[in-house]
């Protein structure tokens, strides 16, 4: 047992090691080739010392992606905020479900501060919530609480003999309303996907129509996703217009805030949001831009109870009604899962220490360094803009390089196009310069989405040096590599 | 940034100070009078010093359960493998979604490795899985994959127009199926609780009763879900008659093995889960027994490429098709999830450091500590074994105080024996002597149930401690506190 906690001693200084300043983004080997670097060190047939672990553990980490570096902007998450990183370890060390008041008395006073403040923020004062394990699964508690409300009947019965339910959410959301119609039963052709503007947001005309068109069919609108800030272009739709259609035909509005939610913390930026607080669910990662450690999802009701009478199953061994304590502070039979991690715990060291004053800063630079890569981008000879103006800290953007300019763009140079964004990207991420990400998107061929988060904190300097090693790296290209 | 770092510093020292082993398991106070007390350490309405934080971190965990203590035996968690612990914060440090090859190279080998290891070892050697957060959503993954398996056209048509399904579980299986079958869209009247014997396992007469009698009335059985170590009895079904029932009626098997899985890690113990390789599905939840830390969930399938047929929604944005790597590799869209914690990595740690042979050891001392535990109650004066032989580590017993005994055991005395037990557990609690479950069952009141677990390694001794705790307590007791 010496030896064994004595492990945990040398965490710190390999973590430190192998993420300082001077080792890189990343060293990509392919899949194949990996295997057999780490044949070894990955092999579990034996057990091994502390010191062979320390060097395959280091071994593993030489060859992982740093995530904690500016230049890693291939996700909608990055580096961690320190304070939530520290949060995330104590966590573990106190190894604790968030179910009851009994194993979890202070985590529990801690998610509802939580739960409490940022209902308060999004406009919800009377509100109900929970932590759960990523956005695809505060997008499944939002449908079965918009069913629940619509027919409660579904939780006895289930949907076979209900109205046939249709739901709404534009063709650039997340895909995890498509998952979650497909595992909660309703199936994946009840989703509409409604058209969006060039920036990506929702047309409302169309979901109006759409609707409209379901209801003389006798179908039965459960729920419509508004989006604030989609997976790539960053779009937020707009949420008074939905809020607005929504009301009208009584149907239950959640909003997908996931990436944009963090705007919130901003007194400038938050207007983007506005609309959201007409809402009847929200979800907000602050594991995306805001950097709590993963996972930190939030899934936001405005009705209080709701949460609890939808998913409670009352299990005699773990919710006894006769416990020796008021046992309306044991809040796990709200949530889908039994044992569920106190992920509250690392947004609350964040904000603890940073204020909501330290948070609106963080948006603010954030949000500000992204329009100086849009008016950068707009302007740079071989960039080109996908959408404007800014709406999340997206920026997508073509790197058109020389070879490629002044010719007719007509069908097979867009195809080609298609490809050299990937093939810049390949080379950015096999010189370890950058990871950047790339998509399609309807009619557009594939393009860079650089996205900004809290942490590690950037300079103008650095999305210069960013951009130019996609123009260095768009240079070395030639019509034959391709 | 210099100043926010060294947190982190700070961290290795407070959790080594706040669980030494002179603190005490838990400082109980109630919900109300801890509001009170933590009331400015909770506040987050300014930004504090590092300083300040401490302090109040350390105020937090001066308040909060020590899991890793011996006497905290509230849940079927509870203190963590070091090495384990060691893997959560490299992992919470390296801050890695498991979706795709690209952000998550080693660690997506390292998922690979872990599940062909369980896999084998379950006897699924050419199985698929996943790692989940949590049994509640192993359950779901089971119940989709069952579901989709019989009718596929499920993902995009929903099940409103399939026949009725039906799904069986015992009485004593964890209440995750009921909560599954709701959000599925099955409804919870669809499950067939079938009936148990003495020791918790399920009657296998009556599922096949209970199935040809659905099947005379044309419903669909989708999926039986046999369980192998109960949440209470720790009961484990005759798994190799379920396996019959479902093969003769063409019906997936899944097992609940989320508690008893660990036994496979004993080459003795391991028999008692005979039958468990001719299930279709299997969940497994390292970070119960074995002392993962939370979460650490399996979703095992005896099929591969099921899993990714039936949940993969193809995102464009992520799941390029055109990268630059062998996409094979990009695990991610066989899950519910999008952003995934890389939760193998700590099992991963474990069993490099402990290997097969050490895992296996583990196992069988926490099994014959069980023994012993259950010997000494069922020789012990005053206690009373509500279940025997053991097939999982839980003991469940009556305390029956000097002041109850020898006399007739009627209602209104079983009535009183249902108060007894939570009054010696709120005594046991407050007195930070020991955490102990207890829960009602079919018709048993109130009794309590010993579970043991790999960490912290327990001796004899300090089972006879507890027992003798509990004996100490139920002694406090008169009929005029009651």
């Amino acid at each position: 047992m010496e030896q064994e906690s004595s492990f945990l001693d040398r965490v710190l200084k390999i973590v430190k090691d192998e993420s300082a300043a001077h080792i890189p983004l990343v060293q990509f080997k392919h899949p194949k080739e990996l295997e057999v670097i780490l044949h070894d060190d990955i092999d579990i047939s034996e057990p091994v010392s502390d010191q062979d672990l320390e060097q395959s553990v280091r071994k593993v980490l030489h060859y992982s992606v740093k995530t904690n570096k500016s230049t890693f902007r291939n996700q909608l998450y990055g580096g961690t905020d320190p304070y939530g990183l520290a949060g995330a370890w104590i966590a573990e060390a106190f190894n604790t479900s968030q179910y009851t008041y009994e194993v979890a008395p202070v985590f529990t006073l801690i998610e509802n501060k939580m739960l409490d403040h940022i209902l308060k923020l999004f406009g919800f004062p009377d509100g109900d919530g929970i932590f759960s394990p990523g956005g695809s699964l505060s997008m499944l508690y939002a449908l079965v609480a918009a069913r629940y409300k619509a027919f409660p009947e579904v939780k006895a019965k289930g949907i076979r003999n209900l109205p046939e339910m249709v739901i709404y959410s534009s063709e650039g959301s997340h895909y995890s309303i498509m998952k979650a119609a497909h595992w909660l039963g309703f199936g994946t052709e009840s989703v509409r996907r409604i058209k969006c503007n060039q920036c990506g947001q929702m047309l409302t005309d169309e979901l109006e129509k759409a609707m409209t068109e379901d209801l003389s069919n006798n179908k039965v609108p459960i729920m419509v996703n508004g989006t604030a800030g989609t997976t790539v272009l960053g779009a937020i739709d707009n949420l008074e217009e939905v809020a607005r259609i929504c009301s009208k035909y009584n149907v239950w509005m959640h909003v997908d805030a996931c990436w944009g939610g963090s705007l919130i913390l901003s007194q400038k930026y938050r207007m983007k949001l506005k609309g959201i607080e007409q809402a009847n669910s929200i979800s907000w990662n602050p594991h995306k831009m805001a950097g709590a450690p993963l996972q930190c999802s939030l899934f936001l009701l405005k009705e209080k109870g709701l949460l609890h009478e939808a998913n409670a199953a009352a299990a005699q061994y773990l919710f006894q009604q006769d416990k020796f304590y008021d046992v309306r502070y044991d809040t796990g039979d709200k949530s889908i899962q039994c044992g569920r991690k106190i992920d509250a715990f690392k947004l609350w060291m964040i904000w603890k220490a940073r204020g909501d004053i330290g948070l609106n800063h963080m948006t603010d630079h954030v949000m500000e360094l992204a329009e100086f890569c849009m008016e950068t981008v707009a302007q740079k000879v071989g960039f080109r803009l996908v959408s404007a103006p800014l709406q999340c800290p997206n920026v997508c953007f073509w790197y058109i390089p020389t070879f490629m300019r002044h010719q007719k763009e007509d069908v097979k140079w867009w195809d080609l196009m298609h490809k050299i964004t990937p093939k810049i990207k390949e080379i950015l991420m096999t010189s370890s310069r950058l990871m950047v990400a790339y998509s399609p998107l309807r009619d557009h061929k594939n393009f860079f989405r650089l996205a900004f988060t809290f942490h590690p904190r950037l300079d103008e300097k650095e999305i210069i040096d960013m951009l130019q090693a996609i123009e260095d790296c768009g240079e070395m290209l030639s019509l034959d590599i391709l």
